[in-house]
């Protein structure tokens, strides 16, 4: 994925030409827009990405879509309509291209239906508590690491009994990406809880066993930004900065040096 | 649907034998049950009710759903593992008897996407003010109101732009199923804006007429309760008293009288 320039207020809408590929609006930073980076990467779907600046949200991005959030998908021959909401997204594509590529859900409705609840109870049990910790501007809300930590057990304990090195076999699949744009960002967490914070290796054995495969699965690796990029924007977000840019202001500056 | 009686903590789970029905864990005014005994009943399968006291919930209930929350669905030969989330069991169940049972999803996944997206914003643009104006304890909470109009309007506009009598076409589909519970429960609004609140007649005349139909379908109708039986269960909800049986032991006293 590029690290192209948010476009803004004032800006027009890009000019991509009818060359039939999927358009995703997105935000370089934004872990639900990764979701939807990681399943079209994982399928090999060709895609343009338009970055949006969410703060000064450009006046045409409206018109795409009413409420003017990021990810959306908007579809060859459908111009105008985009899809949005992250999970619905990704079910979308599951679905329109069930056909030709590489599918993501267990193909037994029952077992789909198992890792679509655990995708949901990551939301609550995981993602929510980490918001909690790395937002908290009045120390930290009490409760909030022990119930961040009680929500990975539960995945922790499933990968265990799952006995595969993925939750989707030998490959990772809609669970494992669904959840992969927050553990990519766990080490954030040390910008709340200081430098010392990390998972513990025995607690969370498979899981960081897993890390370090994701880590190296080629869909990830597209989208994939280190802890140092992924601080520099929330420290920008923190200071009210809001700058979408900072990746590629950085590659401007190296090149010019 | 029976208005049979509310397992609580002490009693023991239901002798059902080996039918090879599903089993729907459910309560009688919980509207996230309702959507699963709308489905089961649209699509004609059948199925046992067995009803959670949620105050007091059984302790064999934390085998069948570690969460012990209701709706959960227990497939046959897959017992003691079940599914819940409603909106995942509604689509589980869409899928798995996609061979021989009524669709409720349009098969164009665009469209399916769409409808989707519809009842992920139906959550918070009707289902969230409607709470916050029904458990206001503190006076109505300022904006609520518009709030909830304004989330209403999203839905007159679709059904407007659809030119069709439900959401589904010439039948009830998924949309029209997700949303039934909350517009069968609008009247309990009187409860906490007083007698004078009615949905304005001209403002959402396409969604009245809607739910006037909605109230013929055979399938709402199995499920369906008046606003006084809803506002029964309100006010002993609010009372602290919590009584989930107040239906069926209404039922009695008229038997006894």
């Amino acid at each position: 994925m590029s690290s192209g320039k948010h476009l803004a207020k004032g800006s027009t809408p890009p000019a991509l030409g009818k060359d039939g590929k999927l358009r995703l609006y997105s935000m370089r930073f934004c872990p639900y827009a990764q979701r939807i980076h990681l399943i079209l990467d994982a399928k090999n779907i060709p895609y343009h990405t338009i970055f949006i600046n969410l703060t000064e949200k450009p006046e045409w991005y409206f018109e795409k879509n009413p409420l003017g959030k990021v990810p959306a998908l908007e579809v060859p021959d459908k111009e105008n309509i985009t899809l949005y909401e992250s999970l619905v997204v990704a079910d979308y594509i599951e679905e329109a291209y069930s056909d030709k590529k590489r599918k993501l859900y267990p193909a037994d409705p029952f077992q789909k239906a198992q890792d679509r609840i655990l995708i949901e109870r990551f939301n609550g049990a995981v993602i929510s508590p980490y918001y909690r910790i790395l937002f908290s501007t009045d120390g930290i809300p009490p409760g909030a690491i022990t119930e961040f930590g009680t929500g990975l057990d539960i995945f922790e304990k499933e990968l265990k009994s799952r006995g595969t090195p993925y939750f989707g076999g030998d490959k990772p699949g809609m669970l494992d990406y669904m959840i992969w744009p927050w553990c990519e960002r766990v080490d954030l967490l040390k910008f709340a809880l200081g430098d010392k914070y990390e998972l513990d290796k025995e607690r969370f054995g498979k899981l960081l066993q897993w890390r370090e495969l994701m880590e190296k699965d080629e869909a990830v690796k597209q989208s994939f930004l280190s802890t140092e990029s992924h601080t520099k924007f929330l420290q920008s977000r923190k200071s009210g900065e809001n700058n979408y840019d900072i990746l590629s202001n950085d590659a401007k500056r190296l090149r010019a040096a």
